[in-house]
């Protein structure tokens, strides 16, 4: 045994010194920054008796070879947010990384199974709007067609901001192959949420997560000069937006743990001396039920037109996106809620708002789990984003634990 | 006797088939199709006995003298916004034009008191910002200093664009001297609201200009992941900014005739993953009563701070501007309101929540009335901006009527 968790910390902070300004992480996908921090990775790699490639959707891959085909899958994302936080991906890449040297340690070189290390292409998609990108092309749900086409900033497509990096979006299929002898799939993140450390836990076990709807919704009123119009006499359309900013805390409150949010309001012609026209907002719900978001999100269309028709506008809907919940495997809930408990002497089980890889994963019919360290202020995707050392200690530990229940699991046969 | 209302109309149809395109009236201050619009207006001074000259800060006036010195002031604006419409302004000017001519052939070019017919420079302020500009000006209440370094769209400053038409800001001030002699002053307006359609009533007689509150309201709350925070641990500014939208409806609603108006709102970081962080709204308030109005300000600066304390905000107010109540002289508030009875039959007194040009004549302290013509819909500073030939027709014979019983009541000494 020998598995250093003070380690993990020391990485994490010189990967930090290597890939952030004054601004936080910078290592967006397809970038510099971010090809600086796979460098970086590899050479942690020297000496390990591991093999390491990029598969077909630049995802990057060390295997372990065990006595047994059959792998054990950890995970995360050296890719951040631009203005990112140190943690967030990194963690999950560096503590992998120790608990594979732990296998590697303990088994001199040849442990009871494969131990696979994944660091996924571009987790976040900061740089073309389209997150999970390696992940999904593994699971098989990718989307070229719509994806090769986006645009970053600057009007480079994403095709192109690829192949800059040796990825060939028409090969993209070629990375299911990575799928072959799967037999679990475990990663750790930090929460970016407020629920551990409002609950003074350093871990907790992720039940799966949360299925989205998510939608713009426009109010049509009336635009009308601001001094000239009666009160009565207004069509109002932020009036109605307003209405419905407010309305949805009521929807999602009837339900443990569902979130509703309304990020952004556009108003039209939105200056100062005119009664809105029109208002475009957007609506993101999230439950692990599928049944909840169901019916959030029917509550949340028939308030909207409530509210339109008392405000004598109209409203209209067009879903951006959605995704199924994604509960994780009981039997790996079970094994990490022992490895939490082990480490920390208690346990929580909390869904997980945020999308991870590990959805993907899940979708392709492997038993996943996901394992939370506490963020601080539950704040991330920004410099500030942090966690104690104590606890990202702890959260290796546990990663550590729940590896070795998961192999064993895997080896007596699932 | 000699007024013709239809000719009025006849041009205003002419005025628009020379300065509109598909997307409506084009006549903004201080640009080509403006200064058409004026070239064509003194031609049809031809013959006239009057004189014409423009003045330090580029009003257009029109003189016929008569047998007193005393001046009787009718004035409005051919400049409009962009896409504007075909009467805002105009009908002012080519309704007094009728007038003028009226009194030049009753008393044969030599009417007992003088009158004068004033086309306003930039009433609008659509270039630069700066609505009221040279009614201000001959009013002794520009802001030379503050406005001359404003600059449009493509960055001319607003001196330079006043010099190009002829007008050199420093020498604003010698427009005070068209003051001399002014013993009323009277203004003919379309509506701009729905108010006298929704009455079905042809004409109104306008009590004064409200006062306004003009505010930006910020509310800073906390970004945070859409997914991953709980309802109850968010502080949404959104949240507090949406209630504050349909608060401001009580406020006003305790008034006759009061309006209060978020117009814009913004939210940061604006994106649809993440709480609101931070909203930015605008407040406008406006009444003609002075209390009233300082009530309604301080009602929603309350309601504003308790929002940001349930919210767990914090919020603060920046003035954008204010200006106070113009109420119209009385005695012309009744001449206003015979004129207009002995036209349509009957009354009504409503209040100018868009300011004019007449609030900065009232403001120099000489006695001023306005009238308003009914506009269809309510809608004005748009190309489909109307209102009946009919009214139209009538709100010049009323015009015509008032300025008859005002010189009578100017002669007699006021």
């Amino acid at each position: 045994m020998s598995l250093y968790p003070e380690r993990t910390v020391v990485e994490l902070k010189e990967l930090r010194e290597l890939t952030s300004d004054e601004n936080g992480a910078q290592r967006v996908a397809w970038t510099d920054v971010w090809q600086r921090a796979r460098k970086w990775f590899a050479t942690k790699l020297v000496g390990l008796p591991v093999e390491h490639h990029y598969d077909a959707a630049g995802n990057n891959w060390v295997t372990l070879r065990g006595a047994c085909e059959k792998a054990l899958l950890i995970g995360g994302h050296l890719d951040s947010v631009p203005n990112g936080g140190w943690l967030d991906g990194s963690l999950n890449v560096l503590a992998g990384l120790e608990v594979l040297r732990r296998f590697a340690s303990e088994f001199h070189g040849k442990p009871p199974l494969t131990i696979r290390l994944v660091d996924w292409a571009d987790e976040e998609g900061a740089r073309f709007g389209r997150s999970l990108l390696g992940s999904s092309a593994f699971a098989g749900t990718h989307t070229i067609t719509a994806d090769r086409v986006r645009k970053d900033r600057d009007g480079t497509t994403m095709e192109e901001a690829l192949r800059r990096c040796g990825v060939h979006m028409d090969r993209f299929p070629e990375a299911e192959k990575e799928r072959a002898n799967a037999a679990a799939y475990l990663e750790l993140h930090i929460e970016q949420g407020p629920v551990l450390e409002k609950l003074n836990l350093p871990l907790g076990v992720v039940l799966g997560t949360k299925g989205v709807e998510r939608h713009a919704i426009t109010f049509h009123g009336q635009e009308a000069h601001s001094g000239a119009t009666p009160m009565k006499q207004r069509r109002d359309a932020l009036a109605a937006a307003a209405k419905l900013a407010l309305e949805i805390r009521s929807i999602a409150g009837k339900h443990e743990d569902a979130v509703c949010t309304m990020g952004s309001l556009k108003t039209f012609p939105g200056i100062v001396t005119a009664v809105v026209g029109q208002a475009e907002a957007t609506l993101d719900q999230r439950d692990l039920d599928a049944q909840v978001l169901a019916q959030m999100y029917k509550e949340a269309q028939e308030a909207s037109q409530r509210f339109a028709r008392e405000e004598n506008c109209t409203v209209e809907w067009s879903r951006i996106w959605s995704i199924e919940p994604i509960p994780f495997h009981p039997r790996l809930l079970d094994l990490c809620e022992q490895a939490v408990r082990e480490v920390s002497g208690t346990s929580h089980r909390l869904p997980s708002g945020p999308l991870h890889d590990a959805a993907e994963v899940s979708r392709a019919g492997i038993p996943t789990v996901m394992m939370f360290a506490q963020s601080l202020r539950g704040i991330s995707h920004n410099k500030i984003e942090d966690t104690r050392e104590e606890h990202l200690e702890m959260s290796v530990a546990a990663l550590d634990k729940l590896a070795s229940k998961t192999a064993d699991w895997v080896l007596r046969g699932n």
